[in-house]
């Protein structure tokens, strides 16, 4: 038997959640935390005091995992490492998290984005067990997109930003002029949760399987998922977050992907197999902290 | 001194001709040899009686590197490993290469598409030297594109088909129909020196710089460059082929990439110093053949 008695913290920071947690070797959970994300001082002044707490409680941890929203510095290398960059997210722009959490909690802390975190955490347990180059996208309020390419996950120079890639649009079918502050009609600011809700007053809960928002919404998710196929040629997508929730999206998108590759991507398991190229994360939102947790056990 | 007595072929396989060469430890080139692409059989015959001499003549190769056109199967666990597949190019479908080669020139034969093989020439002694994550983009006939990721070549599935991603495009402002067998307009299908011959008329070579088709083709690879920052986020962009010989295209899209990128892309460096973010390549039209030679070497 492997010992067990380490302690791995794991952070997965979203700009309107945070959830924070311990848990040992074998992946049970010891302690959980959802915190609201609020302004820096108050969100991060509420994480070191789970983490506090429960060092008290249970022990030192070894090591954190932070997943975080971004864009994030992660260049070990940069004088901002560790810092968030020129987030929408009010007041959260040049924050030193990386910093701050290091120095009140004296342990080492291993960041990543929440989408690659997410995407360690189905190549460790779920959907990418055994593949070295997959796509983990998240449609939510956002879009966000992580991958991983020969076994490592993909970083950069910065990290992809993958829910604001150009979109082609037609706009006799589609005259929405986008909600993504920064850019109007990239993909985020046409197929995000966000974008669901302020074209058609409804959210995507509310929005019947007949309704044409899904077709439309399928259409914009499955010309992204060409444009990454034709770019990554990745062995498997994973798409989750709160949109994907809907489970009807699935089969329309990969119909969608299907007629796109269809005479040229020459992979006939991708076409022949759609319902295993394109599927859902098997950790469910569980990935972005069992992610974490594989960080902060990465440290070592 | 290294001893230089070991002999490495290069094939650098396009759909109208291919370079054959012998090179030595030194990168010294002692035999060269241009081919006309034309059948299969005709074609290979040609490859093998050229290294056939050569042997004769200067010895045995310890291995030939061969960077293909595609779509061509790069996966060694696979039945058709080293055959073109669906290929556009007539009479080539569901051709063995390397097979042919490799029992006809009794050597090892290394394989990857001509795009990889001259992203992996331009990072061993071209304009990728010391980067691990960068992009390496041939505009010419078509449009092709290798990449790096963390110090290794990006094949995942297949291997990318950059050139044919799904691109935006205003009707109004360019009502070409895109010349894509496959897509019509995709990036290929507008932006390829067969799309500009076909939509004006003329040749890239004989467009004045004023022409209006500069700043519509440079719209086009910067939203392209753009959905590969975002994607890939790589550390730089080396754009090559007989399209980028027209020199003043380089600022053109630095301009419209810097534009499309403000106020979001958050690395300082890239918006600063564009110049050195989209770059030509340093090895010019010799990074095919450098490249070839190099997957020979990693043969050992």
């Amino acid at each position: 038997m492997v010992e067990q008695n380490r302690l791995w913290g794991g952070i997965e920071a979203g700009g309107t959640k945070i959830n924070c947690a311990i848990a040992n070797d074998a992946h049970q959970f010891l302690a959980e935390e959802r915190i609201v994300t609020t302004t820096p001082t108050e969100t991060l002044a509420q994480i070191i005091a789970f983490f506090q707490v429960q060092q008290q409680r249970i022990g030192d941890m070894n090591a954190i995992g932070l997943g975080s929203f971004g864009p994030v510095d992660l260049n070990p290398a940069s004088k901002t490492y560790g810092f968030l960059l020129n987030t929408p997210k009010p007041g959260w722009q040049q924050i030193d998290v990386v910093g701050t959490l290091m120095r009140s909690l004296h342990c080492p802390i291993r960041l990543d984005t929440d989408v690659n975190a997410a995407a360690l955490g189905e190549h460790l347990s779920g959907a990418a067990q055994g593949l070295d180059t997959f796509l983990y996208l998240t449609v939510g309020t956002g879009i966000g997109g992580g991958a991983m390419v020969n076994g490592k996950l993909l970083h950069g120079l910065l990290h992809p930003e993958m829910g604001h890639i150009p979109m082609p649009q037609d706009k006799r079918l589609d005259p929405f002029a986008g909600c993504c502050p920064f850019h109007g009609n990239c993909l985020e600011g046409l197929a995000s949760g966000t974008a669901i809700a302020a074209r058609w007053g409804k959210t995507a809960e509310q929005l019947m399987p007949e309704h044409p928002a899904w077709e439309l919404e399928a259409e914009y998710l499955a010309t992204a998922i060409v444009t990454w196929t034709l770019t990554l040629a990745p062995q498997r997508i994973i798409l989750g977050g709160g949109v994907m929730h809907q489970q009807h999206l699935f089969a329309r998108i990969r119909e969608q992907v299907r007629a796109k590759l269809d005479n040229y991507w020459a992979v006939p398991d991708v076409l022949e197999n759609m319902d295993d190229y394109i599927v859902a994360p098997q950790l469910g939102d569980r990935a972005g902290m069992m992610g974490a947790i594989a960080l902060a056990q990465q440290s070592e």
